[in-house]
């Protein structure tokens, strides 16, 4: 596929309804304890793109679906996301999320678990406001799906350098909820079950390139501006595409070979090691997957009518293999 | 009310559903990583008198609820109460519940949040698999409240000494989930809104009795019955109702004063002020406010024909205040 450098301007057809999410997030507190309330507040300020949102307000508005039961959906979708994040950062003990301290750098571990929980149950009840069993039982499957693959990575550990296994982590880990977002979204507009698997692979697709993508900028970024150190994955010993690739053609190499054993290297091997994947073409490699991936997105895209949510979602597909962070 | 001594008699109407219940709650983790499904066995094997599940089987039976159905919530209700109490046991620290150790004596921090999200998931998808949306609704609810309940708990802290604010803790805490067992039963059997409220009601009524009951065997029982030290919830500064009760006639008790206040005090003056609270007549207040709740739920049960589930409810609601631990 050609890549183009795109701005995030596919928001611009949902623009009003982007910022009624917000408002629909941070209300979720507000029959409740106003420590939660500011946690929450806190959270959503921090930021993040809303791509989630997007994906699900643009698919249900490109099928003609409500936009306020649309709204509800989005806020569903990225209160899950958040609440997931505010047990990851507390799980990793990361204090910076996007440059911002983590709930879990200012709040005890046990108010931070508190937190997620209350979100989850937020994120639920918002999924039950949207009248669909089937939508509430994708939600709670998403769930188990994310948690079930954190599980596994934590118990599975280091040395993972098998593509099957990669797939199925990210699409644990990402690739799941945007296939909900865009599979809920497709449901709620009741469209045929053609066209709700349609979207759903289109979900699905853009999920995967999204992490892919990640994974790739964790070794290409710069620590200032991605937020943490360079190879941060690799550091913790774990193995994503373009650490796999490059390891596919240099089995030899001590120094991978050690994280695969799950040791630890020194600060000039691993800066040695991560000097040797970016110059490998192991990079362009998984670029030229996430590539596929999209285009994969993009295919499925061409059954449907040409309008500004068509193209906006043509637009983000390209807007997640081109983005800069 | 009079107490009559009596057995758990009450769950031979439903033993095989609540046989079908363990099942259901033990399979949640088949088609997820090993080590998920052993967390989740331990948990289910550490017991529980599953008298939630109990009241969501009586309850829905009694109104000629589908069985089926009615297993899958009682399974639902269960996971949910088994999930806020893994993450309970690790904001608190705990290493045993009912003299078995918990998940967090075993499992890292993280692992053991991430066990009880998981469950929270399969609960969500449990509770949707009823087909009702109001259910999931009212699953959704609940877990808020559970968790705002326990939040506002961990801000609050010490010194609270007011029967409305009691109350409120026990209803998030320990009634809002009996209230959703009954509640939601009665809807899964399609009767009138009218009927749905008397066993919300009936929920209600004997979850608060639960909780003050659970209190007062706090103060009464011994440190080897109950498994935790004598008075567990004064030790850390909460009052419960004995306590309360105590605080208004002797709002001069230097000891408990020092509590109301914020701070430890000794050994010696713990065992003098729960001897004092423990024959301040106290108690037997509390008891009897129990005992009120207990009533109610009776007396809405009045409106109900005479069924072997309706006695096991009437069984049920004596039960919890004669119960000894």
């Amino acid at each position: 596929m050609n890549h183009r450098m795109i701005s995030n301007d596919f928001l611009i057809p949902i623009q009003d309804r982007l910022l009624r999410v917000e408002e629909v997030m941070r209300s979720q507190a507000d029959a409740h304890h106003s420590d939660l309330a500011s946690a929450l507040h806190l959270l959503l300020a921090s930021g993040g793109k809303r791509i989630r949102p997007a994906v699900a307000l643009l698919t249900g508005e490109m099928l003609g679906g409500n936009p306020e039961s649309l709204v509800i959906l989005a806020s569903a979708i990225e209160l899950l996301h958040t609440a997931t994040l505010v047990h990851d950062d507390l799980i990793d003990g990361s204090f910076l999320r996007r440059g911002n301290a983590t709930l879990n750098a200012q709040w005890s571990p046990g108010a931070t678990v508190l937190t997620g929980d209350f979100i989850f149950a937020q994120a639920a009840r918002l999924a039950s406001e949207t009248n669909s069993i089937t939508v509430m039982h994708l939600f709670a499957e998403t769930l188990a799906t994310i948690v079930n693959g954190e599980i596994t990575q934590m118990f599975s550990g280091h040395g993972l350098v098998n593509h099957q296994e990669y797939e199925q982590r990210i699409y644990a880990k990402t690739a799941s909820l945007f296939e909900t977002a865009a599979r809920s979204a497709a449901i709620l507009s009741s469209v045929d079950e053609s066209v709700v698997e349609k979207l759903r692979v289109y979900g699905y697709s853009i999920g995967m390139a999204f992490q892919i993508v990640d994974d790739i900028l964790d070794f290409t970024g710069e620590q200032a501006t991605i937020g943490k150190p360079v190879a941060s994955d690799l550091r913790q010993g774990l193995m994503t595409l373009p650490a796999i690739y490059y390891w596919e053609i240099h089995s030899d190499d001590r120094d991978l070979q050690s994280i695969v054993d799950g040791n630890k290297i020194a600060e000039p091997e691993m800066n040695r090691l991560i000097f040797n994947i970016r110059n490998s073409g192991s990079i362009e490699k998984a670029l030229e997957q996430a590539g596929d991936y999209i285009d994969k997105s993009l295919h499925v895209l061409m059954d449907f009518p040409d309008t500004p949510e068509h193209r906006s979602l043509e637009n983000l597909a390209h807007y997640i293999i081109d983005r800069k962070i």
